[in-house]
């Protein structure tokens, strides 16, 4: 396998876009991409979407945006619920890497905002095992607040620990141009928010949206010297139980333990080694068990990073969400993993003023299907 | 990027399964391939799949299908309309050939007949251009039988010289215990059977069904010698504009020629060298356009070859669906590209009795998805 290198990225603001089809989306977020890599066409499209099939009544989304953008090379649509965008990323990287192809763009892509609130809730339940956790009448969300009660529970944590998440996520969002919630949110803000599946709140949950982002894989090799290169230096993958039940503890993502590990060996770095990490905080308990599983918390104090500022931009040791996260910047599912390694190029070229990571050179980012099901971790580095 | 071969295979009856679930589905032809290779586990598994979002509320299902069967590495699903199974099966190839992983397990899986015809027919409308063309009202069976007749009219085919395409897919699915319908038609059943969309009728049309089938793929190195190891000698992927009206021509199918020139390329043959062509009859017009797309045929005179016998195992130039393609084993949409990839090593292996290829050393499978929007070709041969 040979080194690969990332050279344009491109995304679209996340909103609520009425007026403006899938395609037209991801489209943007294309030529963005190639327009920033200063180059007029690729080889092959990777697309990452989840929901296009139930809401948009649109399947072969990666052949209807291949010929939307004019490209008549292989198109390849994966779907991994809200780990899409990052598997979709994997499949570009191996098939750059292996030599088969020279330039892989990789689009995330979702529009929520065109179905009703309650079919949206529905679509995103297929994530969860649709025979043994839907069948029970629990929604997605649902699932999640299990799991946040739980950890609660056992770990002794009162639900205004998870605060500084979300309040952080927030303040990042505001310097954000392309963030669906750029906006502060205040402690008291945080504790007062509506309930949706109790111990979660509003302010612990990321909100849907339509959004694209995109990324243009080259060969390492073809644009060393660049400064615009940022390396893919770690890619992992797993997957855990579908059901939350099954595992032997809901409190452990084992997935993104062993995602985490193969990334951490093929990039030959460990949890001190990273500058700032994009984790998926689609919920705050996401956080703090991403933050465990990764290594940069024990089992059960995940909370405490937040609590002692460790998570922030300026002097925090774990510096998260950096434009905002899931919760601020966003979570059109199937795209969210592509904003992700968006964000953690901006990171990496220093392009993120006010919320740029001092001297960053090794980012990472980890996306998560299903309630921890399926994880992918990607790092990524400067040289 | 190092040689692959397939070492197992594993199939299920493609049928009404109503008693049993998609992931159950899926986990039967795993387990066939991964005892046919007398192997215990694998690394990774790609999974091929259109549906399950929209029948069975179920996505993430490379994730769920990896639980069922206990694995916990890496798990994709991909999607790509009808072609499904073959991208899959793509993918597959690229990890193992570019050295990232030692294993791969494909499996393309489809589960039709939980949900009401009307629902399965909306279902697979999804594979046509949501805004383009199923707004206009058109069915995914009408854009092909709009092709159908302009085909007819361009080059002056009857209806029934199309008759030997079905006949003879029906002919081999007799000698295959996995197909939906063994049993052979006569050319006047062909002639008198139901019109759905004229001038297709209901013998011109593959049925639906549900069935998984899986092949399990490793570097060839540690395979050579062993009989049961088939080669994967050429891979081919390439996408046409998404809605049919958008061609220059909707006589030709433009994305199977160029996937099958790369595929020829790759492995250093031409149409003479082919000993069968696993096709994908999905309707009989379709048959027509692959074989001339392929260089079997010249524009327009497809039909010529089942006329003349050409495609029959005995004596034809060119043997076609062996096992009865998509008009007889059978069309579980994902499904069926990974079908075509186990028959095709069937053939190769000598396994096929009456339907047998005598002396087959290179054989090739073609997976449409969408009315020839995307197209993948691969080319198998023993040594």
């Amino acid at each position: 396998m040979r080194e690969i290198a990332i050279i344009g990225i491109g995304q679209t603001k996340i909103h609520e876009h009425w007026e403006r089809s899938i395609r037209d989306l991801a489209g943007e977020a294309f030529f963005a991409a190639l327009k920033d890599a200063r180059r007029e066409s690729v080889e092959a499209l990777f697309l990452g979407n989840m929901l296009s099939g139930l809401i948009d009544q649109q399947n072969n989304l990666g052949t209807v945006v291949a010929d939307w953008v004019g490209l008549k090379g292989e198109a390849t649509k994966i779907e991994s619920a809200c780990s899409s965008g990052a598997s979709a990323f994997r499949a570009g990287i191996i098939a750059v890497a292996s030599g088969e192809i020279d330039s892989a763009m990789v689009v995330g892509v979702e529009k929520m905002t065109d179905a009703a609130p309650t079919e949206v809730t529905s679509a995103l339940a297929t994530a969860a095992d649709s025979d043994w956790e839907l069948e029970q009448g629990i929604s997605f969300v649902g699932l999640n607040a299990l799991i946040m009660r739980r950890y609660m529970y056992e770990y002794g944590w009162k639900h205004e620990d998870f605060a500084p998440f979300s309040i952080n996520s927030h303040a990042n969002a505001i310097h954000n141009p392309y963030a669906r919630l750029p906006f502060a949110i205040s402690a008291k803000q945080y504790t007062n928010s509506a309930m949706i599946a109790a111990p979660i709140n509003l302010m612990d949950a990321s909100p849907t949206g339509d959004g694209a982002a995109a990324a243009l894989i080259v060969p390492f090799e073809s644009v060393r010297g660049d400064k615009q290169a940022v390396q893919i230096a770690g890619s992992g993958a797993a997957t855990d139980t579908i059901s939350v039940h099954s595992r032997k503890t809901p409190l452990f993502l084992q997935a993104a333990y062993l995602s985490v590990e193969r990334a951490y060996a093929q990039a030959g770095v460990a949890p001190d080694d990273i500058d700032f990490f994009e984790l998926h905080d689609a919920f705050s308990i996401m956080t703090a068990l991403s933050l465990e599983a990764c290594g940069f918390a024990e089992k059960g104090q995940g909370p405490r990073l937040g609590l002692d500022d460790e998570i922030k931009i300026k002097g925090g040791r774990i510096p998260i969400c950096t434009r905002g996260g899931l919760k601020a910047r966003g979570h059109p599912v199937g795209a969210t993993g592509m904003y992700q390694i968006v964000e953690s190029v901006q990171q990496l070229r220093g392009e993120c003023g006010e919320t740029q990571v001092d001297g960053a050179k090794i980012g990472m980012a980890q996306n998560i299907g299903g309630s921890g099901a399926s994880i992918l971790t990607h790092i990524l580095k400067i040289a």
